[in-house]
Parts: C-alpha cells; structure tokens; sequence
C-alpha cells in the first residue's frame, strides 16, 4: 500500500504529496438500540485496512453521519483515529447547517488528530455562492487541520463553483475536493483546469464509485467509494491496475464492482428510500461477510427485510464474495 | 389577549385549548464576534409581549437555528424560558437532520420546561414518506413535549403529507402543525380535512405572514410571522381584527404589513441570499428601532451595507415604526 | 352576467374595463379516437355560459392544450369563437416552447377573432428572466391581440418577474396575468404594487381554484377555475358572493367547491400522473354529468378506470350535482 | 469513414449494424429575419461531411428545435436529406410536448426519408414513469421509422428508466437511445445491462461532449456532439483513436476539445441563459470559421456582442481552428 499524507496545506506553505488512491467512506456499525458497535467499526477499519485501501474517511454520507448524534461522532472520531494510530491518513466529516456549527466539528476533529476535514456547502438555509466561498474561507482559517472541500448537490441542493475552489486551492486554504456531483465532464473540466494553473497540492477525489477507472485517466487523484467498505480489494485492485496503465483490467475490475454495486437496489423505491436502501444494503452485506455484528442502521431509515437480505446475498455470491 | 396553552396532547388524553393567536419566531441577536447578545435578546421578548403576541417561538428559521451552535441554542432556551416564566407558551424549535440528533435537541428543550418542540421532516438524507412518518412518530414517543410538525420545504425539499399529518394527531402524538408552504389551498384542504374528522386538538399555524387574514378565515388557529419581530402590534392588531370578524381592517392592516414586508428586498439577490437579506432586514429593523444592539447575522450570512440599511429606514419611515 | 371587454391595450392607450369574474379554461372534449369532439365541445361552452361564467378560456393547460396537435386546436379555436360569437370574451391560450412558435399560434387565434391570447414563459429551453422579458415583449409587439401572460412554473419550471410584469403592462403590451402560481402572498403583492402605481388596465386572474374568495378579497379581477368545467353554477355563485361583499357566503362555496375538487385524486399516483388523474377527473365528471359523450383523454395519459370513476361519481352525488 | 445504417427495427426482426460513430447535432443558421438560411445550412452539412463523421441529427437540441416554427422545421429536413442523399444515416428530432404532437413530427420525417427519429420524454406536462412508456411505445408503433429515445432531464424534467428502454428494445421498438444526463455511472450501468441481456441492435450514443472517450471505451456506441459542429474533425479523430484502442492520444484530443468547449461560457450568466450563450457560442465559431454566415439565434435568445465574439475568437485561435 502507498501510505499517502494528507498534509497539502502546511503552515510552511510546502508543497507535500497530496491524498490519493483509495480512501472508503467508512460506515458506522450500530447496536440494535442504535449505539456506535465500537467492536464491528474497529474490525471494518482492519478489514479496510488489509483490503489495501491508501486513507480512510470516517463521518462521511456512507458514514450516516447525518444520522449519528454528536456522541456517537466523537466516539467514532477518536476510536477510529486511535487504532489506526497513523498507518493511513485519516479524513473527518464536519457535516452541518453553516459554519460555526461546522467549526465545532471541525475543532474537534483536528484535536483528536485528523489527517484533514471534509466539509460541504452550507445547506437547510438558501445560501449565494458569495457565502458558500465565504464560509470554506472560514473554516479554512479558523480550523487547524488541512480542508477538503464536499461537492454533494443531492443533498445540499448547490454546487460548489470550480473557479471558486482553485482560487481558495492557490491561497492553500484547500487541501482537497470530494467531488460527489456524479458529473464527470465538470471533473475532467476541474482537473484540466487544476493543471493548467500548476497547481500541485490540491488532491481531487471522486466519489463516483461507479466510473473510477475513468476518473484516474483524466488525473484524478484517487476515490471515495462507498461501496469499498463491502470490497476494499477489489477498489485497491482497480486503483493498482490504473496506475500500472493497464485500462483494460481496471475496466474489467470497475465492471465486476458496478454489478456488485447492484446490492444498493435491494428494496423497492415504494417502500423507502434510495439511501436507506443503499446503506441497508452496505451494511447487510458487511454482516453477511462477516465483518460487522448488526445490518441496523439510524432512524428513521426503514430495515432490508429478509428478501432484500437475500437480494444482497445472491450479488455477493455472484461476485464471490461469500 | 387571551394567554394560551399548548398541551395538546395531555397524558390523560384530554382536550384543552390549542396553541392560537400570534406567535412570532424571535430573532436571536447577537454581539459583534457572534454569541448570543443576551440583554438584546430579553429585550425583544419583552418587545413582543408588550405588542401583545399570544406566544412565542425560539430557534425557528428566523431565529438563524440553522446557524446557531449548540451552547448558542442551549443559552437562548434557558434564557428566554426564565424569562418568560410562563406569561406565554414558549415553542422551542429543534432543528436537525434526523431523528437521534433531532432527539438530542427535543429533550434538552423539553427538560427546559418548553411548551412543545417544532420539528421539520429530515434534511441532507433522501427520505422517504414511510420515514418522515417514522421520524415524527419516534420523536413523538421519546419526547415529553406536545410535537409541533414544521412544513418548510424551502429548506428540507419535502413536503409533509397531510394524511399522515391527520392520522399522528388522531393518535395524539402531534399538537400542530407550523405549514410554511406558502400553499394556501393546501392550508384549507387540510383544515378542512381536520374540521371534517373532528380532531379539535390540532393547531394549525400558519407561518405565510402575507395571508394571515386569510388563513384566518380559512380557519386557521394562528400565524408564525417572521416580520412579528419587526411589529408585533401589527400582527396583534390583524390578528384582533380577525377575531372581531373584522376582514376589512384585518385586510387593511395586513396590506399594512405587506408594504413594510418590502424591507427583505433590501439587499439585491446578486449579492447575497434571500435568507441573509430577509434576516439582515429584520435584525437591522430592530436595531433602528432601538430594540436590539447590532443587526449581526451569523456566518456565512452577509451583512447589509450602509444603503441596504438606509432602504430598511426608509420603509420603517414610511410604514410609521420610526 | 357582466359580459366584460378584453380589450386593455387598446391602439388609442384608452383605459377600458379589463377582463373580470369567472373565466374556466375549458375542457377539450375528444372522441375515442382522439379527434376534437365537437358536438361535446360547444355543449361544454353551453353548459359553462348557462352557469354564469364571464368568459371562456381555450386551449389552456386544462384543456390538454399540450396534448393537442394544431390541427384539433384549430378547431377548438374556430368553433367555439363562431359559436360563442362576442356572448363573452374567449381567450386563447398560445402554449409552445418560444417566441417564433408562440407567434405562429397567437396570430392563428387572433385572426380567428379572439378577445386575448394567453403566453407562458419559454420551456424546454433554459431561459434567462431577461429572455422571458423579450419574449413577451416580442409577442405583444408581433401579434394583434391583446396579451395575457401566464405564470405557471409547474410546467415551465420559471416563473414570471412582478417588476417585469407591471413593467410592460405600464407600456401597455400586457392586459392582464394568469397566475398559476399558487402563491397567494405573491399574488397579493403583486395586486399591492399594481394598484399602488395606479395601473388600471391590467387584469389579474388567479388560477388557484380553492382560494378564490381570498384572491377576490384581496383584489383579482377572477378566476380561471379548471374545477369550473364541472360547476360553473357554483364559480358564479362563488364570485356573486364576494362581489356582493358577502364573504362568509363566498367561503362557504368555496368549501364546498374544494370537497369537490377531492375528484382529482380518483386515481393513485403510484399508477398515473397528477394531470392525468385532474384531467380524467374532470372529464369523467362531465361524462357523468351529461355535459360531454366520452371522457377520453389524450396520450399518453392514462384513464380512469372504473372504481376511480365510481370515486368521482361518489363525490358528485355528495356534492349534489348528480 | 464506415457509413453505418441507421435500421435496427426492421419488419423481419433481423439484426443490422447499430448506428456507431460521430453524429452531431447539426446548428440551424439563420439569417438576420429569422429564417432558414439554407446555403449556410448545407454548407455546415458538407463541413462535418468533410469532417469525417458518421451521421446527422437535425432538429436536435443544439439545432435549437425548440426555436423553430414547423415551417422552420420542414425546410431543414427537407434539405438536409436531399443533400445528404444517404452519404450518412440522418436522425430527426420530433421534439414537441406529447404524443399526438410528436407523431405529427414524426411522420413528416419518416415520410422525407429519415435514418431514425429522436424523441423526448413529455414537458411541459406532469407525465408518469408508466406514461412515458405509453408515449414511446405508441410513437414507435405508429411511426415507420426507428425511434431513438432522447434522455435530456435538463430540459423535460424527468428521466428515462433503464429498465424500460431495454424493455422496449428487447421488443424492437427502440433502435437507441442518445444520453444526455451527464450521468455516467448511469450510462455504464446501461450498457453493462444491456451487454448482459445480448441485445444488439440498440445503439447507445452519448451527448456527453467531453467524456467522449470514457464512454467508448465503456461501450458507448457513438457520440452526439455539439461542439462537433465547430470541429467535426476532433471528434472524428477522438473516435478514431478510440477505436483503434489508443485512449492516449483520444485523451489527450477530448482534452483540447475541452479547451475548445470553454467557448459556451462566453458569456455572463448574469446576462443570458446558459443556452444563449453555448448556442451563440457555437455560431459565432463557425461564423468565424467561415462555414456559416450570420451568428443569429432565434429569439428570444440574446445574441454574443463584441466582446464575447472576441472571446470566442481567442479561443479558436488558441485551439488551431482559426
């Protein structure tokens, strides 16, 4: 594995090896009464982990963290960071309303060590992209740890403007984008744009679990699948091959993990919603692999049932993974 | 003005009155390096009470709740329950993603001795109806407080669904419902349909502070008016008119309002959001009133520059408050 | 009946009566094979004149005009205007993507003799408030007619700018406005603004059939009710009320017309759209009324099937019309 | 160049070579009143003839359809297929709101002589997922030529389910389908669907400009670009590099035509629709380029001033192409 550092933007204004390869969304186990299953989180890390993945992201979307009270947000912040104890960096969502909610979050993620912090545009109010860039530019300048900035139009409902976020990038308020918009001509466009302009300390990943071969060839630097936490090797695999220039492999090894992938649509859009049945599906899958102990995720999403259990277990068969 | 009480929904099951009349969402002023400007914001309480409001309404979208980190929240629910001491029911909004985090806010307000707790459909997450229904009705269960639903679509992108709303308060776990739509027809469809099924003890609030006269008519129990901060006499006045069964001078004064309504237009949509204009304008109108310190919005809001402010004046001249 | 003149814009600029009272957009009755079926079609007109209305509006959205190849709205346009012959104004609705293919429709219906046409923003195309402005600018320049603009974000996914509106009504190329908006403080703010500048020639119809009485009361000139295909009678009853100042009459026919409008929901979303089930409603309430032969609609709209039919004849015998 | 048929549908269900290659969205000039300016019109055809592509679409997006009257319409295809003369397949765009509509479009083509047509889902109309289905099936029933679905979510508000349209392949009712979500994790997903399910006679072609090599080498069968119209010879080379399995070099040539595509934003958002400016943009490089004579767009688009004609000049010049 290619331990990566996550230390674009040092006070020294140096220039450092930015973030790359392979950095999963880490999702959070729960007890069936809706506690962090500490346990099941720490064996999903290490199965990260020995899957080869180059960083881990914990409070991200696949993380619930939408969903996880601030207790549960610190437990997962420091168990997480003190078991893997620097092996791998390590980025923290600061997922909230507006910024100095954010702050908070970001503080305490950066004095439990963080590699970095993940935070989104503003969202519940209606922001300007005057306020948007404001807002990065705060909590840039008032949080210690390197910021990565979280383009996630479905769920904050804008966008992060490109222009934006290299002007930021260039003033080494920004370490990074994760961009989650599933636009992959906006990347390309970003990514040429980034190059053009020379600038070496800004790490771009892709969210796009789905088109990851096609991110690394136009100079992505690396991904944040959610669907790594049921097959981390197969996400090492794909990075390994892209970076050897073998396309025709990654090709073949992004197609096997876009039928794995076909998990998420376990149950029916009538019956609940597309990310409880995504994250329902993660975690059954990660329960069926033996990895964690409980599929149940945070209210309100609605449980896979046992059909939709048996859904997922019939892809992962498929794939081999069980 | 007749005081009124929001406990709905008692253990015994009992009717007693529903929550009724004006009950503004109070601003929170802040100091300069955004805390909470404590004297302020007990002065403005005592500003809506003398303008003879029939409750009041904390951490709600106007009070900038999206913006206020949890120790703000915390200072402003003690503060003003203290204060207020039972004058007027207190509705506490508890604004957040999901059900746990939504909980976490629900209970402090709750243990605060709050009058009912305000609480919108799930954001950031893709929700599904099953799970907005399963959110309210947890919260319902795990909380103490008489649940107020918040219909905001602007900010959370759903709406709630009437049928689900009517069937909750059938079973006595909703108090009301604070319908910020701004869709009056669905407003009388749904108060139609709880007249129709006999449920008496279900307020209906509307926060459309431009029709009060006709949510009133429509039958209605009461209005959420943002603008209330500004001139609560004004609402009180409509509201008195209503009850009088007065629609020309309730008319009159509403057209009143809408004139001084014009103040959230102070700033141009190129520069900032409607939000920070909207609560600019309102922090700003108080200010110039001499009810609070500064007309400091939280970040990432931009604030009113000079001639935004002297336009603000300028419709306080004209609408007789300076 | 007040027959009433559409003829704002008049070459001369002299002010005369705007259009007023109850306008329905009239269904376009088909035959089983889809072609315009007249014989309904002018009993409809009969029907609607019989009940009291103060002038019919062709070929708008209620009249599947976005379903209707030209060659069937020439039809609609010709027969009825030849069969209402100046009893009450008919306007014609020029539904089409832009300025050229509006201009080919509006110049059709004005040489057919037609007391206004009715333009939506641009669709399909993403249009820019300035693009809106030259499109009507450009029709009401080109086109003979006098121009009533129509505000209906749902299908254009835009909406029309006040200051604009009041803008070109000032310079007399607008006659009035169909709001469809469905935002009753909008609507109200606009008629504010347009009386507070003393614009007199300048109609304000609202298309929102369940908050009439408060539209009236608040200043509209009327109502284009798609309801009023299936009870005129009651549209007319409805606008006599309020014209006679008598607004617990008005509110009370107004409930009664919004428990009829329940027929909109005969069918399921789950199994067709919401048009389809209004718009099968309506003509399935016509059908059994006797007033049209068939309640085909136009592809690829579904239709009701006998229980939603047996659901809307239910409604119409509570409602006393059956 | 490998002239490829257009003809998946036939009567004897017999498998034949699916559309493949470049096919773009041929510009409509205009001259300065508006109408057809033919000479112009096939010059440009025999431009992207001598640029190496592999077929037309007239009366697409880009071809700004949604401007032009019928008359407009019918003197492009006419034209057009008479010039062409069977060189290339030609698709034809039927866009209009409904089914009735579409097939009058529809059938004027088909009668010219047309490859295939390109339909859309409904707009302007608030259609069902079912309904969609019934409006592509009854087109492609009742027109002789083979239909190509038109996914454009920007424009119609909705989207095409995977799952249907390889239903209506796997009946031979579909000959493809042009994607123009900008998905394409989606666009994978369809492709590896319909790989899987062995179906051979349904061309995908992407309108996704600049991840045109992405998509071959998922699968994608060819590629509508707008931004052919100002370089045919790119995008001609683009495919060939791609098929020759060179994705260096096809890399790097959708890179300069990145570069290229910049030319849309040469105008402010604050002064025109995106559209506007990308159309604009694309005449005024060919007007440049000496292919067409006048810049115009139909109205009520804005035209490019000088300024942004300068704009676009530089970028010509930087990219070789002036």
């Amino acid at each position: 594995m290619t331990s990566t550092a996550a230390t674009a933007a040092t006070p020294a204004g140096t220039l450092v090896p930015a973030l790359t390869g392979v950095v999963p969304p880490v999702c959070t186990p729960l007890t069936p009464d809706f506690e962090v299953d500490v346990t099941s989180l720490l064996r999903l890390v290490d199965f990260q982990l020995a899957g080869g993945v180059d960083g881990l992201f914990v409070l991200g979307s696949s993380s619930e963290v939408a969903f996880l009270p601030d207790a549960h947000r610190a437990v997962v912040v420091d168990r997480v960071l003190r078991h893997v104890a620097g092996q791998v960096p390590v980025l923290v969502g600061a997922i909230d309303m507006t910024t100095l909610r954010v702050l908070d979050h970001a503080r305490r993620a950066a004095r439990a060590g963080c590699s970095g912090i993940v935070v989104t545009a503003p969202f519940y109010t209606r922001t300007h992209p005057a306020e948007i860039e404001l807002h990065l530019r705060r909590v840039a300048e008032q949080c210690e740890a390197p910021l990565y900035a979280y383009d996630l139009p479905v769920s904050v409902h804008s966008n992060l403007d490109h222009d934006m976020l290299l002007r930021l990038a260039a003033e080494g308020l920004l370490a990074g984008l994760k961009d989650s918009t599933g636009d992959d001509a906006g990347l390309r466009d970003l990514i040429v744009a980034r190059d053009d302009a020379g600038l070496t300390g800004f790490s771009v990943l892709t969210g796009s679990e789905l088109t990851v071969d096609n991110a690394l060839r136009m100079g992505a630097d690396g991904v944040v699948p959610g669907l790594g936490n049921v097959d981390p090797h197969g996400y090492a695999a794909l990075h390994a091959h892209a970076r050897a220039g073998d396309w025709e492999q990654a090709g073949r090894e992004q197609e096997r993990l876009l039928r794995l992938m076909r998990i998420v649509r376990a149950a029916p859009a009538s019956r609940m919603g597309r990310g409880s049945s995504a994250l329902g599906a993660f975690k059954t899958a990660l329960r069926l692999r033996g990895v964690i102990e409980h599929a149940v995720t945070a209210p309100p999403q609605i449980p896979l049932d046992d059909t939709e259990t048996d859904y997922v277990r019939r892809i992962l068969i498929a794939a081999g993974l069980l």
